[in-house]
């Protein structure tokens, strides 16, 4: 049973309300008790966070739902990653166990983590606990050789993105976190980054999980190459199909139901930009809705988050993916809710403000 | 009553321990179901902690304890800032009722704050809450026209700082973190800065709470005179007692008797960063219990940071002080120590590692 499909959300999807709440935030920081602009970025968050629930001062972003999306990539028979394609099965059993990186800094931060299937290749055990089984095709064809998938099969992987965003938020989840996993997914990544933004496959494709200088080479030439297929002006869903991946897919139908259904939307590392590019080309109002977790060490993170205009909370050199970067940055998006809900004004602390004193 | 004194700290403060379990928590974090360096700063970080705590994996640092130091500064009758002294002894009273930046971001975090009065000008109601009375001066003389206190009242204020964190300690804390509020205190640390550094006066000062160029001139040119009145090869006693202030002393305390107890320290700005150069200059020890919690927009503190060696978790352009940046780094603090706790490894979860497949 399907919720909400992707042209569904693409269609409800409204601006924020930057004119409104927005401005609403920025009065109401500037009577805080202390000297203004002096908690930078957080102040940024919090009148973000105003401007997409259209309330100020906005509740607090809770329950919050992480939701890893899992899919394998044909482009590993090129040699572009270390690790063996069975460790994507392997790994989601891992998060369904709650053993990995993302499961603890899910709990850490109070989230629900939520594991979907949507394109893994290696069957996973039937008792793996709490896996969403959307399987839309057991891994991508290998993009170097010709496209990844059918767009028939990109919408179904956008559809089932959309459909988890709908359903977390019907859950109750008032915070999406993206997560992935998926080996060879970077390559996807970057040819996804370096298609919607223009840039140079050199400038956007990275050593990944741990790649030497001659592997990086490699994978930068493969990158470039399938790039180089796609026709002039090729539209959002002819990008994806050609050179995309299944979890890339789900993913940018997540961001923008969850977007649509007017929840902010943390995003992980490089995965996340790729997936936040193709969001943003499909329905470009998503992008007010997003919040940069972090900056991934990953040089297309970089590249994605410039040409959305993301500045991120966190720059810690993570390179992990899962969504852990996105998770670390929760109780940053959380305390800049906070702030507006909680702080004394001037006026209520009676603490003499310098810039209204004398008057 | 007094539980320890600055100078007993300071006998008692042991190195933190690197080759045990500091190097278990390498090896550690090398077996844990990640691509080997992928969580970047968060793996230094939680090896830290294992050094800090002598045990692998360390337990999570908590119950959490704020100290919020508050002293006013002769100072500003040179006209440094904008702000008038009462608003010292106005933001401890809304720090004790609970309204500030600090109140707010430590609730979040689970922390406890405790506000305590060290050199504070202006009389403090009689009745603020949770308010610790251990006043040394009724705020520092001014020090561009001589010393800001006396050796024995930079004693006093030390004492003050150690015995606090004792008695955080001894009621179950941790992990600390500083906190800070005095109206002018950005000048004391530039200075403190410069001459614990070495780095012009120029590099060091900056905008405090928000100053026109124009006043961050005369600011800039006070601290450079007041750095050159210091003896070459000065002991820190005799740099505080000349250009420091009641709150830098008891936060140096502080950190010395924090990291004598064996607890973490975490860092907030400028002032947290003038404190630790202090600290140091006392008991280099010291520097391997400190955590930097963020890099302040003040550039003092990234040039305190760097002398230190010490890399912030934070960077989200923050100059309020309090404690505030510090606070948010909590989280991430306690991330680190959980990904060692609670991670599976690639042999408890059977995911195949890239290093070992195939041997």
């Amino acid at each position: 049973m399907t919720r909400t499909s992707f042209a569904a959300a693409c269609a409800a999807l409204a601006p924020v309300d930057i004119a409104g709440a927005g401005v609403e935030a920025a009065e109401l920081t500037g009577r805080l008790t202390k000297p203004r602009g002096s908690l930078g970025q957080l102040e940024t968050l919090g009148t973000r966070l105003c401007a997409i629930v259209r309330a100020c001062p906005p509740p607090v972003p809770e329950p919050v739902t992480v939701c890893v999306f899992a899919g394998d990539h044909g482009v590993v028979a090129e040699g572009v990653t270390a690790w063996s394609q069975e460790v994507t099965a392997q790994m989601v059993a891992n998060f369904c166990a709650g053993g990995a990186a993302i499961n603890v800094l899910a709990r850490h931060a109070g989230a629900q983590v939520v594991v979907v299937d949507v394109g893994v290749a290696t069957p996973i055990p039937a008792d793996a606990p709490n896996l969403l089984r959307r399987n839309v095709r057991r891994g991508t064809a290998n993009l170097a050789a010709g496209a990844a998938m059918s767009r028939e099969e990109a919408t179904a992987a956008l559809d089932v993105g959309a459909d988890v965003a709908a359903q977390a938020v019907a859950d109750g989840a008032r915070l999406l976190v993206t997560g992935d996993m998926g080996i060879g997914n970077t390559t996807s990544a970057a040819a996804l980054i370096a298609a919607l933004t223009g840039r140079d496959a050199a400038a956007v494709t990275g050593r990944g999980t741990g790649i030497d200088d001659q592997v990086l080479a490699g994978k930068t030439h493969l990158v470039a190459r399938a790039v180089a297929r796609l026709a002039p002006g090729a539209e959002p869903l002819d990008i994806l199909a050609e050179v995309g991946g299944l979890e890339l897919a789900a993913l940018a139908g997540f961001i923008v139901a969850g977007a649509a259904a007017g929840v902010p939307v943390v995003l992980d590392g490089v995965i996340a930009g790729a997936a936040a590019l193709l969001a943003a080309a499909f329905a470009p109002d998503v992008v007010g809705y997003l919040l940069a977790g972090h900056r991934s060490s990953e040089p297309g993170a970089r590249a994605a988050l410039e040409h959305l205009g993301l500045v991120p909370v966190l720059d810690l050199d993570l390179r992990l993916g899962e969504g852990s970067g996105a998770a670390l940055a929760i109780p940053l998006v959380q305390a800049a809710a906070k702030i507006l809900r909680e702080m004394a004004t001037f006026d209520s602390a009676g603490v003499t403000d310098k810039n209204v004193a004398g008057r």
